[in-house]
């Protein structure tokens, strides 16, 4: 192969992902170099300290610049790989990158979910693609799967666990660690920041979700929109519970398009155990699609991670290098409007700390009935009579502002002791 | 959008697969359209009972004509779609069709696995694409994902859940049901043909994993030259055992490379209950992939079926649409060679029936003691002395032939009643 036949990229970025991306390119350039038609070549590595990525990457240290203008602008790259995350400055390396004639693969989730418009119109007016299947669940290929593999079906749902931090403490505590002991060991993994709200609240699965839903559905949801809650403040006592009505409990995103409206949200949620998506354990990510014809997929894989990400970064170079990245199809049409929290439907699973004595069943029950919600199983453990006893009470499918006002309704009553516990329920297939 | 603008398409059968196209391609026709960038038009369904098939798609009743030539050879045509199934007449389709300067999709598994270097020797030649999604696996875009998504990474496994009837069968086995009640049950909803042999003795499985082995390592196994083991005198105290251990058995498709060869099997195989694999279940397929940078992704989805199977067919042609079809590339480089079954590696699973006297396994751990073979762990349940008992070994990893010369010499105890069950035991991840 001629040097003339190089394919030159400019990387910017180099951290967990750029770094595993500059690995990946070096050990596989054979393998990367058939399949692309020609060399995949680095010609610059733009980085905020020039020192330290030479030291860290000997193999690039000539190539190596000090800040992402020197990449992204690079005379040479054909290919610009934005590695760096944060926003402000992401951003300015994408649209220079595309302004100078380049095709850009970004692994940013956080710009395109709160930015994604922009990029993806500075991508048509360039007339270049921006390749992003990283942005969204690591090595999962689901940016791909939705625009190329299901493209002639319609989706109608998809449901993931997408955040491997809060996978990793529901699946610790379902061995039966506290949460606390769950996230300690989470963060001595690497799997959590120190400060782990992003993660744990259920921030994150929100940003992705957002991002999935706009590929899907055409939506553009606001974060703040859709209810999210994370794993925070997760009881072991649920675990248990649900365990005995044959459910696990996940931090599931969720989008649904019935044809109207698009309805999201992010809540830990119980999912049959005889279901595959209830035992993608630890920090693994499943990404689960309804389509019309196709029926249930589930792609499953390492969702974060260097190398994993690498693995999509490359795959998208190695798409442009063959031309077969399609630019992002903004569609005409407007966005779907999202489904208020209040009218969002499920059947739950709700447990209540109660004292044993006569009456109280049929106060809660009456509330419920009060509020149309009608009930599909109940589970009380034997109490000594005037002692607390907690009650499991599976209801069917309702709307989430009737349960809320039923829920408030209940924990007034001097029975009830606590907030209770309010999960929804998702079953898949025959399950 | 102008009429001009159309992508035509001339259809050859109208079966299952077929059907489900046409019903795909007019029912999303818009959907279609504007991911193709034009809208795509059937100008002939060349079939062999013309009048049926009129008879059965009034809206293309027009379109209809009788045999594949008219088809393949239709002047306004650009790709042909080759949903006739056999391997004579589609292979002449197929060749005529590429001969006249169109593109083609197919979902003819076993053509490919027989004759795939013809097929695609007569793309290159032609150069035109020949897209194949729908040949393995239905909807499971495991060529998409070995071609593009994990193109940069090397894959050292493959192992899947690929026949749907074998699975329905296992799954209803470990719900109870005896092998024959199972089998029965997957004939009536369709998942087996009459003659079931092709499905069960595991050869249907073996044609997808010889196809898949050539995407992922440039193998070229010829059918016979590795071990295939189906479902039929399947056992339900197997299962029953198994699952003391925390196993499910899968008939499980696998293709292994180590750099120099390829390893290939498809047998009933222990997975471990705690891994997604393990609770595919009834008709659904899973392929697992292991790859270096990536680690373990798996994806799921139904393996068979007309709907299905007709969106990575439609897929397919959207791809040839947006010429996002890359050639097959066929390497230059020899093919590894495969590894002969005697040298196939695994732990495994053991259950012998035998007499509970004196000395009994002090003779079979001799056995396998002489073999080299190691015992990992040992289960007896409690007899009456002298009574026939059923003793579970699991052994550590061990090559094929050792353990049937081993198995061979336990069978020939006269303590030792009947053919031992002999399993291989998979484990993932960390389970």
């Amino acid at each position: 192969m001629k040097k003339s036949d190089s394919l030159f990229v400019a990387v910017a970025g180099a951290g967990t992902v750029g770094g595993e991306v500059l690995r990946l390119l070096h050990q596989n350039a054979d393998l990367i170099a058939a399949r692309c038609g020609r060399r995949a070549e680095v010609c610059a590595v733009g980085v905020r300290n020039a020192e330290k990525a030479r030291a860290q990457f000997p193999e690039y240290a000539d190539l190596v610049v000090q800040g992402w203008e020197k990449a992204a602008k690079h005379p040479k790259a054909e290919i610009v790989l934005e590695l760096m995350g944060g926003e402000t400055e992401a951003r300015a390396c994408i649209q220079t990158a595309l302004a100078d004639g380049k095709a850009v693969v970004t692994a940013n989730k956080a710009l395109l979910a709160a930015d994604g418009g922009a990029v993806f119109a500075a991508a048509n007016a360039a007339k270049k693609p921006v390749a992003f299947e990283a942005a969204v669940a690591g090595c999962i290929p689901i940016v791909k799967i939705l625009r190329e593999s299901l493209a002639a079906d319609k989706i109608t749902e998809i449901t993931g666990i997408i955040n491997g931090t809060c996978n990793y403490i529901t699946s610790a505590m379902d061995r039966g660690m506290a949460f606390c002991d769950a996230l300690a060991d989470a963060q001595k993994l690497g799997y959590a920041e120190a400060d782990p709200s992003l993660d744990i609240d259920g921030d994150d699965a929100a940003h992705k979700i957002a991002l999935i839903s706009r590929l899907a559905f055409n939506a553009r949801p606001a974060i703040g929109s859709f209810p999210v809650e994370g794993v925070r403040g997760f009881n072991l006592a649920d675990i248990k519970y649900a365990a005995q009505f044959n459910f696990s409990i996940k931090l599931l995103a969720n989008a649904h398009y019935d044809g109207r409206r698009v309805s999201l949200s992010v809540r830990p949620t119980l999912v049959s155990k005889k279901h595959p998506i209830s035992a993608v354990d630890n920090s693994m990510n499943a990404v689960l699609v309804k389509s019309v014809f196709s029926g249930e997929t589930m792609y499953y894989g390492a969702g974060a991670g260097g190398a994993p990400t690498a693995v999509a970064v490359v795959g998208d170079l190695i798409d442009i290098a063959r031309k077969n990245c399609a630019l992002f199809m903004p569609s005409d049409s407007a966005p779907p409007p999202i489904t208020p929290a209040a009218k969002l439907r499920a059947p739950y699973f709700m447990r209540l700390r109660v004292l044993d004595r006569p009456g109280v069943l049929a106060k809660i029950t009456g509330i419920l009935a009060a509020e149309n919600i009608s009930i599909e199983a109940m589970h009380q453990n034997e109490a000594a009579p005037g002692c607390k006893v907690d009650i499991i009470i599976l209801l069917h499918e309702t709307a989430r502002g009737y349960l809320d006002a039923a829920v408030h309704k209940i924990e007034q009553s001097d029975a009830v002791f606590g907030a209770a516990a309010v999960f929804p329920i998702r079953r898949f297939g025959r399950q």
